[in-house]
């Protein structure tokens, strides 16, 4: 029997037992196993719910700037690894700055269109006073030291376009691509290779921003509620890289799954979030614990609807590009329901627009209190 | 001694033989020779002149879509290797589509803005008649059969940009870049590596047009007039790729020289022209010798001032970028000199105005004459 008639197998042995009312535990072997690739501008509890997913395969994290700088978010990444026990997912870097925007030219900007919220790596100051704290500013090749403690594990070698370009080549149509950040890695990979977004099962990607309203009565809620209440289509990670987000809408993916900021305004990690979800004795959870910042949860959104779509409570099927006129709604979203968009390349992409927040946040709870 | 200590060494030898008015030989290793990389959207007289040059290595040639499909450009290369009998040098495969640009994109700004004289691998007719050929129009996939033989050489299967970034890491300071279509995968190198630039040796570029004006009197020198007459800042390489060309005019190069169409225009494959550098019974003469297309030398005087820097008659340090706007001139050059700048990372480059024809006539024939 070929390995892969074995897959098929024992998949439909699963199927069978499940149609019978019979629970067996999946075998766990590497074929049956979802395979991912999670590329991010950090590394926090998203990561570790993927990493402690049963049935899943992290063939690796990929990193880029964004929040942090690449090499900062490849410190957390290689940190979230030694915490998760899990020193053998290799960590890949990516790009260290955006295809065209830079600090200099957000600067400018700023000065024609007016003040960003959030600027990640570039943030020297908040306009106005927020509860959030204010990550130091330093150079891209700096990275502070860690409040987790700093890694001693090391990146693999190999530049991030490369590690996914090799992983699509090698397990075709079977990659999941979970994309958190800019997508400047994404857009150098499609650009290498033109083969590449064909060659992904799937892209799930936290970005971009349709219609948010803030849903909860919280200080944090309000203060988030400024980065969309005067731009409803703007969003940070589209926004560092709008030149790599288009090339990557532009790909012709399989499947694009967008998580914009819309789900995320009904979930916040307070402090009584937190004690719940992470009132188990592992060593993520006593991490996860102490890290009450309040911010909606984003990445965690994208992460938890790939590892169980049931969990979308509504969604739309939209075609969706990224404004890159260097003008005053540079990176933000545009889209259109079928037949409205112009036809130059944009793909359709399933918009999560809602979930359902108690089944996400029990999965959360179950998964980061795995031992 | 060390092995630079010894490359030091010989250089001091040729540098105090040429003081005392000594004609020695320059050793012919590897450490004496100038290393350079061809990037290029085609393969013609200028790959053949730097492959024939006395005291030049060429470390590889890259390909990149353009005027063909990278593809295509792939093919020349390789068969212009085996022409040369130099099929030691390695061909590595570029990128296959620009960053943004796209056929479908230029059939829309057409549309808004007028029709363009060239567009390459995406080019179905000609606006108005005109004596040069017309290229078949095929997808980028397809490869028809070259004028010269189909190769039987395969390319290297690295990467053009990879393979750019590995060398420049290998011989920090010492490899010039010679590039002569779209910038593609130079931005890529950039991006992938924010320290690519910094350690190439210089970018040598055939691309941009300032104020060129028709200097002959030729049919040939009027239809292409129409290229600048009321577009003067446009050129096809650039305009392919106006993204990756601002990407890599930002990057930091040590030294930038700039080629534009300007120059170009006192020069004509004439049949005449063609007759007299090709008069030597050597391969690559006898194809020359058939090419006589009346094009201006374009990438021939790229390849002529790295040679010999003193066949620069005239030129001019300049600030240089790219219109990216999606715009009536969107891949226009944009130029300031000292001092108006806008100072976003734009970088300063030494622009060619005007070459000594006479003498860039000889040291072809003198190259493309070598056995």
């Amino acid at each position: 029997m070929s390995m892969s008639g074995f897959t098929r197998f024992a998949r439909r042995c699963v199927l069978m037992a499940g149609l019978l009312g019979v629970s067996v535990p999946v075998m766990a072997h590497a074929e049956a196993d979802r395979m991912v690739i999670f590329d991010d501008d950090g590394f926090a509890l998203a990561q570790w719910m993927v990493l402690k997913a049963p049935h899943v395969k992290v063939m690796g994290f990929a990193t880029v700037s964004g929040d942090f700088w690449q090499k900062e978010a490849t410190a957390y990444a290689l940190r979230g690894l030694e915490i998760a026990g899990r020193t053998d997912v290799p960590v890949v870097q990516g790009a260290t700055y955006p295809l065209m925007n830079s600090e200099k030219l957000t600067d400018r900007w700023e000065a024609l269109y007016g003040k960003l919220v959030w600027k990640g790596a570039w943030m020297k100051k908040w306009v106005e006073n927020t509860t959030q704290a204010l990550p130091p500013y330093h150079p891209a090749d700096v990275v502070p030291d860690l409040p987790w403690g700093n890694p001693k594990l090391k990146p693999s070698p190999e530049n991030a376009a490369m590690f996914m370009i090799r992983m699509v080549h090698q397990y075709p149509g079977q990659i999941s691509i979970i994309e958190c950040g800019p997508m400047t890695n994404l857009a150098l990979a499609q650009k290498l290779d033109p083969e590449f977004a064909s060659l992904a099962k799937e892209l799930v990607y936290m970005g971009g921003s349709l219609n948010p309203r803030q849903k909860l009565t919280s200080a944090a809620s309000a203060q988030f509620a400024r980065e969309f209440g005067n731009s409803p289509r703007r969003e940070f990670n589209i926004r560092f890289d709008p030149e790599a987000a288009s090339i990557t809408m532009h790909a012709p993916w399989k499947r694009i799954v967008m998580v914009p900021v819309d789900p995320s305004t009904e979930t916040e990690m307070s402090a009584e979030f937190v004690k719940d979800i992470a009132s188990a004795d592992t060593p993520i959870a006593r991490i996860v614990k102490r890290s009450a910042n309040n911010f909606p949860l984003w990445d965690e959104i994208a992460a938890a609807v790939w590892l169980d779509p049931s969990l979308i409570r509504s969604s739309t099927d939209l075609y969706v590009d990224v404004n890159t006129m260097f003008s005053a709604q540079y990176g933000d979203i545009l889209s259109w329901t079928e037949g409205y968009q112009p036809d130059v390349g944009e793909q359709k992409e399933k918009v999560v627009l809602t979930v359902d927040v108690p089944r996400m946040k029990a999965l959360i709870k179950d998964l980061i209190s795995k031992p």
